[in-house]
């Protein structure tokens, strides 16, 4: 497979024509969107999809075919009597096949009747709202203003749920920094009618001195950042019954400290699930509660152990036709897998050793639904009338997201897409159809209709190459083996515009390297990044290569890197510079790297400990010194510094410090809240005490990343570092 | 005069000799104090000279000869038992001619008979005890344990004075920022049996979020930081009677906002004088105190006031022959000179114009001893014998300081010294012979014992070069015109190392620009700073011109920035700039300019004003915006920004920010206390948002100057970054 890859596959090569901008290749950019291939917004009107656009909603017969429009923007504006509805791109259909379309504003959620032309209900947004969730059944309406949970019921009438809430003391926001899949803090049962909230209660974690310079006199606000190591959050979870106006806590035993993640609702709303983790991140248990007393089982349904660390990424998803039944996502086997749990079929519990190093103790009976070495990448649902489950993975390549079902019942696999191109799909309310959008190295974008019984499909969009009249570097891929010698990694190899085999050229390393992420597949371009296109224009070779640790290759694959980040995916990215010393038209004596956060920590590790390999190095937002990192994400790789000293130790770029030799620029938000401005402080600190002279510099207001006009001066500054400094 | 700088002084120009180092160089480094002319530390017991070295203390006689060893610092440990005494480097003579020598040690303050050789006195320091003063007639210790105030007695009782001290409220420290020739907040009467301290009260001062980052965690540390036209401190005097134990208060009616500075003691100590200046720094009042009740004066001695401001810098010298007249330093008349104020010579109080541009009103007679267009730089004392006062001043040139007497009674005035470079002296204690230390041009260092009647000099020291192995550059001045077409202003130009005029080299202007500072004068290598002797073995030209508003041209070549700041010392610069076009070795299309503080804002404003005239600036420590800047320094030169609002605006730097064409670094402290990140982090803001690319670096932890190794480093980048970029 490693082979097929390795044909370098041109996706343009073209003389006199136009040149980017940077404006033209980053999101950021004025130009950007008028460079992007052409785009398909769309939704289910039940088993009917509906193209969306800012002016109106057009249904699409099985066929594939525009069958006319459902209403315009002015239309619903017409309904409302008022001019608040401004585009038609994200309109809902929550009750098909109810003509009833669900727009929401700033200040309203409406439903509309748009055959009736009728306002159906309408609910008022309150001012100052965040974090709003509302549910289609009871019309009931959860939100927080501050760190106060409030819920407005389908009436209109607004309670108050908690009083107390403060910096220190939060409810209803997602917890434990985003971690572990959490995104929110907000939960309402499947009927609507009960609300599950989280509670963290921060008060022992200092606030990082963030510093507002946009004040009159310069600033600090609040910023809650729990160090590895030190004092972390408290987490509960409560619900609220919305008929009782009561709430009840779940009643947890086990330390505060430790992980409550991926609340699941059973389908009656009765129950919660919960996947509990312990603060060392090595056991995970799956706990349901009573909802309405909040009592806890007196036995988890499974439970995983990890010498290095269990990650519990993905809510329980019930079977549509069977309540008893449910799908959970575990790397328990090493891929991540979807496994079917039956909650009445009790097992007796032993522990087990697993595939993926681990051991298990299954309280129920638990079948491995998605065999193979591959990764389910996205859980997609159910196709309700086959029995199917639905899944995005890379079953056929690493590179590849393609779509594919498998059946309950005999757990047979069948492929629902082109077996190529990265993919992603939205299923209609039965599963039985879904929208497959996608693209590949031949592929700009194309959107299908897909039955998800045959895989049969009819194109929706085929766009056109953007870029046609540009320019465009040659991008290829391929593999070459990892410093392990046995594992393949993949790359993306982009050239100069205007390629002379005969001529040297620099060469620019991008790299990010940590869990969690991948820079190469399948899709347009292998996945580049514009800032790539415009250096390969100005005459640079580009490298890019996902090392041990990164994304969808698998648990070993990740855990690779364990207690000691950096080394193995350096001695990876080493293997790449051997590879490029390979090229004839790759100079090794201009060799430079660029990454940002986990890059900019590769950027900076990589400057430091082969200091005689690259030349000229830019670091974004790095991590310096893991015990500057958070509490969630570092100790689950690092475990806590007094656990693992030696690994904090030699993992630190403090004392490597003295090793800089070429030139590294360090840039950083002023304002960064995931790597504190603390560890590049430092790093120039301890340079400054070494004698070794990095550059510096930072966008004040900015956190992690830049956006907008930011993004377009940082790029400016980025390419301006290589152009002084590496041609 | 001008003429006669115009002629080129060469101090060396040799080759194929040693090269300098940056250790070589500047303060911080290594060994740079092996390059640097041989020092003489002395001091006077009565009218003996006593040369001091870490060894030991020698007496020196009338004609200059050592006389033999006093004591060893072996000698001192051994009447003390033990070693505690390290250096007798810093020791005094406090009673003269007794045989008494007082040492200080971290921990004791001790008189020894060293003819005797036995202990005549010790006292005590308390542990953790800052701002320490200690009078030697009563032999009382005052100190601060942080913000309050204690005095311990001479047989070592100790009182707490002040008991509420927090970091709000802080007695016994300076006060204002240290401005208006405020440096400490501890005033024995000259018996040392009343003490005056001040009392600030900054509570409604924000604290400037300043952050250490070697903190486990970073945190913010107190920084009360009162910025121009925002809440400042209130300031009070208290007087604490060591015999009555009790604390009284001066009673001032003014608003507490109002500033106290250069509190004076009557001889008697019955009386204390303050200088009172309103917050608008344009009306001051000397006022006498009844030091017993705290009782104010119905009126003042002397009152001036003056369109821009008015300036008090130096306390009262009360004539050790006459108990009722005093020497007042001003420059009401434009030059500062020595006033005698005959305080008990009642006058009618009348409001006259004085030369300086203001007004004055004298309640007593006020007699001005020193006229001349010259400034006294240093006002040294008084040789009670011939009743003359005696000082340093720039008589007979501008870059000169030399030693002078003035006949009290006749005014006639005497030089002292040699006339040519800079001198400092330290008198005898009856002020009839001085210790007169000096560089010129010509003179590396000599240190003189003059007689101060007849102005009689045996030599102490003449210090070889301490260069001559090594290859260095020609350093001369001269002067040009202002951008004002009249005034004389004088420069410092340093040719490269083995100059070839044929060749075209790129040029530095290094730049300080603002008010109490200079850069130019007649002391070794006209007063060059070791960097541009580095720079000049670099092969650049370096040029330094001092602008108006810079130190000792008298008040209106200072004021003539007053209300905008920059805008004068601009035009000034760039005068400097078009003379360095006449020069046919410079290069003007490489034009560099560094400076910091006022000289980053000079600097900073430079690139973005004359962006076609200067290719590379290197900007330390800089004001942005003068509404950041303190309200002492700030207020007096711009008033407040809502009485000059324009003069605010036009002389920000931030809409400056988007000219920046060429390469421009802004460096500075991390936790800068003066000019404060804010400055520099809103015109990075202001740059990006212009889409301009300055470049930055910040030394954390320092602040807003680098020493030792830091100081190093430092010059090392600001080195690179004309290399990079102006070669």
């Amino acid at each position: 497979m490693a082979a097929l890859m390795l044909a370098a596959t041109t996706i343009m090569a073209q003389t006199t024509k136009k040149t980017f901008t940077l404006n033209d290749l980053l999101g950021g950019g004025s130009t950007y969107w008028n460079l992007q291939p052409k785009y398909m917004f769309s939704t289910w009107w039940g088993e009917v999809p509906v193209e969306l656009s800012v002016e109106k909603a057009v249904r699409i017969d099985a066929n594939g075919q525009r069958q006319g429009t459902l209403f315009t923007t002015d239309d619903l504006n017409e309904v409302l009597g008022e001019k608040v509805v401004r585009t038609c791109a994200n309109v809902q259909f929550p009750y098909p096949p109810a003509p009833i379309v669900k727009v929401q504003t700033s200040r309203e959620i409406i439903l509309i009747d748009f055959e009736r032309k009728a306002v159906e209900w309408r609910g008022q947004i309150q001012e100052g709202a965040s974090e709003l969730v509302w549910n289609p059944v009871s019309r009931n309406m959860a939100y927080c203003i501050g760190s106060n949970v409030f819920v407005q019921t389908a009436d209109g009438e607004r309670r108050q749920l908690t009083t107390d809430g403060t910096d220190d003391i939060v409810y209803g926001h997602s917890v434990s920094r985003d971690e572990f899949g959490i995104s929110n803090g907000l939960f309402w049962s499947p009927d609507g009618k009960r609300l599950a909230f989280y509670k963290k209660d921060q008060s022992r974690i200092p606030s990082y001195p963030q510093v507002d310079i946009t004040q009159r006199i310069a600033a600090t606000y609040v910023d809650k950042y729990p160090m590895a190591g030190c004092e972390t959050e408290d987490v509960s979870v409560a619900v609220y019954d919305v008929s009782s106006s009561k709430t009840i806590w779940l009643q947890n035993p086990k330390p505060m400290t430790d992980y409550m993640t991926n609340l699941s609702w059973a389908p009656d709303g009765r129950k919660l699930y919960v996947f509990e983790l312990n603060r060392d991140q090595d056991f995970m248990q799956l706990y349901g509660y009573d909802a309405t007393t909040g009592q806890k089982d007196a036995e988890p349904l499974v439970e995983e152990k990890h010498p290095k660390y269990v990650e519990p990424l993905n809510t329980l998803a019930f079977l549509p036709w069977d309540d008893t039944k449910a799908v959970m996502q575990t790397r328990r086997d090493n891929w991540n897998h979807l496994y079917l749990l039956d909650l009445k079929k009790k097992m007796y519990p032993e522990w087990h050793e697993a595939n993926g190093g681990g051991t298990t103790c299954d309280h129920v009976k638990v079948t491995l639904l998605t065999a193979g070495d591959f990764e389910v990448r996205d859980f997609l649902g159910f196709n309700e009338k086959d029995k199917t489950a639905l899944f995005v993975g890379n079953v056929t390549h690493p590179l590849r997201a393609t779509i594919h079902s498998v059946k309950v019942s005999s757990r047979k696999q069948a492929l629902l897409s082109a077996d190529d191109g990265v993919h992603s799909a939205a299923l209609s309310a039965s599963g039985t159809q879904l929208i497959d959008t996608y693209s590949s190295p031949t592929v700009a974008r194309k959107v299908n209709l897909v039955h998800t019984n045959s895989g049969k499909s009819v194109n929706l969009l085929t766009a056109d190459d953007p870029w046609k009249d540009y320019d465009v570097p040659e991008i290829t891929s391929g593999s070459i083996k990892a410093a392990d010698g046995q594992t393949d990694l993949y790359y993306r190899l982009i050239k100069p515009t205007g390629f002379d085999p005969s001529k040297k050229y620099p060469t620019v390393v991008y790299v990010y390297g940590g869990p969690h992420a991948h820079n190469v597949q399948a899709s347009r371009g292998y996945y580049f990044r514009g800032w790539e296109i415009y250096m390969a224009q100005l005459g640079y070779v580009i490298f890019v290569l996902d090392n041990r640790g990164s994304q969808y290759r698998g648990l070993k694959f990740e855990q690779a890197t364990f207690r000691h980040l950096g080394d193995e995916e350096m001695k990876d990215q080493l293997c790449g510079v051997e590879f490029l010393k390979t090229l004839p038209y790759v100079d090794a004596d201009r060799l430079g790297v660029h990454g940002w956060s986990f890059g900019g920590f590769m950027t900076t590790n990589l400057m430091c400990s082969y200091p005689d390999v690259f030349k000229v190095g830019v670091a974004g937002g790095p991590v310096i010194d893991w015990k500057y990192y958070e509490v969630m994400y570092g100790e689950r790789y690092m475990d806590r510094p007094e656990q693992n000293p030696d690994g904090y130790a030699s993992s630190s770029l403090l004392p490597k410090a003295k090793n800089l030799k070429g030139r590294l620029q360090i840039i950083l938000g002023y304002n960064d809240p995931t790597c504190v401005p603390q560890h590049t402080l430092s790093f120039i600190r301890a340079s400054i005490d070494a004698g070794t002279q990095p550059d510096l510099f930072t966008y004040p207001g900015d956190g992690h990343n830049m956006f907008g006009t930011d993004q377009i001066h940082l790029h400016e500054r980025i390419t301006r570092y290589f152009e002084d400094y590496l041609k």
